[in-house]
């Protein structure tokens, strides 16, 4: 079955916005037969039109955590009242508090509780969402959070992409032995959930708070070993050299960044690791170290941009929004910001077959109520989303 | 007809919070009848139990502009690239674009372009809201502003409070001759627009770059000869006394505030004239001078949180993405931030009859997916609104 759709302004992302006025695109199964201009489509498919409305790849959400017990809004609330972050860890907030939750949720409920978030980010117009574990620190509960992460792909019309990210916090039962938590955890959830299929990509959190350059290579190097690719939370607070580390793993991407060295990013350029900047997490922490978005322009390294949904320092659930904060945080253009939630965020996960429009192409698709891609980025939020598409399918 | 609703977390709103856990709601026709602890609700009447749902107030959004001609995307990007303000004021950019597209708009191509706005409000909460002229800036083209917002109300289940906004911007054609502007324009659209019932209130832009105190004081004390209660964009770039002015006309409110001085918070205490703090534009704009919060706080200052949806400085939608904008860069706290957007938003709109959940008040209800009102700001902007009821009917 094929259906052509018509009276489109498409954005392509190929080599930037890569428009083609009053287009026309034929779908035929799950993919992209034809694209190009009206007056030269393919004859005799059942057609629809649009109107002159914008057309762009679907969005790709290439870091998020929305996989999670409990939430923090009380924690958020306390701060605001003037509680310290000691004051609320001592009474057993920041993220230990979500390990808490996460580790006394079933499967059930962690999938439960993420839906709502998936649904948000559906409804601005997500396609395909990476989903971190991290929350878990045990064996079990790592794999808990990725079986609930594979069963919301198997509910919605989305594609989840899986990460593990045992290595994101060396819970209270490690304090003060992180070697022995990568040994005894973080490497052997992650051979135990790659032998159940769970494991798309490894990611870690290098940072002085969390784990060490060393420790995250001894992780990566267990990864490569089972095939897998890495990519890193890198610079976000200080400048450990991690994205460094991660190009020396070809990784797909580095990801933050605020405090990333010139060194780093000619070692990211030569790797092609992808540079997913975060601007949600920059807003709620309130930081003013800002990525180096020239710096990267200038070395060609691609940039994708993505919510960093999660409890603590972004519980953000829309693209669009993560694009405007892009532009108006970062200073990125509205075509680097597109750039960033299509071609270049389906690289950060590996993904060749979609995050551009054309012909073999998985046809996931947004149709919005807007006429220029910049749109997408100028509104606060755009509340835009006219009709989406995931493998060819209408959604309903 | 009567029906009651259980299962509530309700917020009030009366005296902070207002929480009463386990509470039932009884609406009568339009009004609140009955609000109270689940087991003293009274009986016999049709039930809906919504499981433990959070109810507040309907949200109301006390200052907006969202009835204008166009959209400056395009100029969000050029800006983006590099080109300055003076380049795009020298290519027809900025407000004067908004004016020339407003003034070539029908009052229904006005209406068609507000309306999607006006949705995305009312999907996150929204049940009342205010619409400012301001972009026509003739009597015939303000005039045909304010009939436009007055038809949003008929077309949608919202109350619309119109405010005259002539006095805005001065046009090219009186570019220094605002005094001539004021008596020629502003002062007799309002009075036709007054003739008419399309106001509400009067407002007007006090900066260097608009108007100064003496003109505004001349438009206020017409608009008070009409009986009508005014409020002022004040100190938002720089301090001109604007809130001391729109004390001393007993203002319901003055909006921004950035730059608000000792001497304009202890004029606005005395007045009661509400503190409306927009953080969407400090955002868009990259502002670094807060407004002074804690000072607002200290002397008992209501403040209101608004979207200033508008097509330069704020092109947002979202009431809750204002408070998390308010709680996260003005550190407001989440409470004074859903304050800000019921009770407080409605006395700055001069409402006495919404705001608050009592009996007797109009039943304009929120029922959102969360269990405390904190979530409402702590998520970024909260896309958690479940039932919406206006003047006691359920949306379809
Ligand atoms: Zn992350
Ligand atoms: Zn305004």
């Amino acid at each position: 079955m094929a259906i052509l759709l018509t009276g489109l302004q498409a954005a392509t992302m190929i080599g930037g916005y890569g428009l083609i006025p009053d287009a026309a695109l034929l779908i035929e199964g799950p993919r992209i037969a034809w694209i190009g201009p009206r007056d030269s489509a393919p004859t005799g498919h059942e057609t629809r039109d649009f109107q002159g409305r914008l057309l762009t790849p679907g969005l790709i959400d290439a870091h998020s955590h929305i996989v999670f017990g409990g939430h923090r809004a009380a924690e958020f609330e306390q701060r605001l009242q003037g509680a310290s972050y000691e004051q609320i860890a001592r009474a057993g907030g920041g993220i230990l508090s979500t390990v808490t939750a996460t580790r006394a949720a079933t499967e059930d409920d962690l999938v439960a509780q993420a839906l709502p978030r998936l649904d948000a980010m559906i409804r601005q117009g997500a396609t395909t969402v990476e989903v971190k574990s991290g929350y878990g620190l045990t064996v079990r509960d790592e794999i808990k959070m990725l079986r609930a992460a594979r069963r919301l792909g198997q509910m919605r019309a989305v594609t989840i992409r899986t990460t593990h990210l045992a290595a994101h916090a060396v819970p209270p039962e490690y304090a003060g032995r992180a070697d022995a938590y990568i040994e005894e955890v973080a490497i052997p959830s992650l051979r135990a959930a790659q032998a159940e299929g769970l494991v798309d990509a490894v990611d870690a959190f290098c940072e002085t708070i969390a784990f060490s350059p060393a420790q995250v290579d001894r992780l990566f190097t267990a990864a490569r070993a089972l095939g897998l690719r890495v990519k890193l939370h890198a610079e976000q607070l200080s400048d450990l050299g991690g994205a460094a580390l991660a190009a020396r793993h070809a990784a797909l991407s580095a990801d933050h960044l605020e405090y990333l060295s010139a060194e780093g990013i000619a070692d990211m350029a030569l790797a092609g690791t992808v540079a997913t900047i975060l601007p949600g997490a920059f807003y709620t922490l309130r930081e003013t170290q800002m990525p180096p978005i020239a710096a990267l322009r200038a070395a060609g390294v691609p940039m994708a941009v993505a919510t960093d949904c999660n409890p603590g320092s972004s519980p953000m659930t829309s693209l669009t929004l993560a694009m405007n904060m892009a532009c108006t945080l970062f200073r990125l253009t509205p075509e680097e910001a597109l750039l960033g939630t299509t071609a270049h965020a389906a690289r950060a996960l590996g993904l060749s077959d979609r995050g551009t429009l054309a012909p073999g192409q998985r046809a996931d698709l947004c149709l919005w109520d807007a006429t220029h891609p910049a749109e997408l980025s100028y509104r606060i939020g755009a509340e835009a989303l006219h009709t989406r598409i995931t493998g060819g399918r209408l959604d309903a």
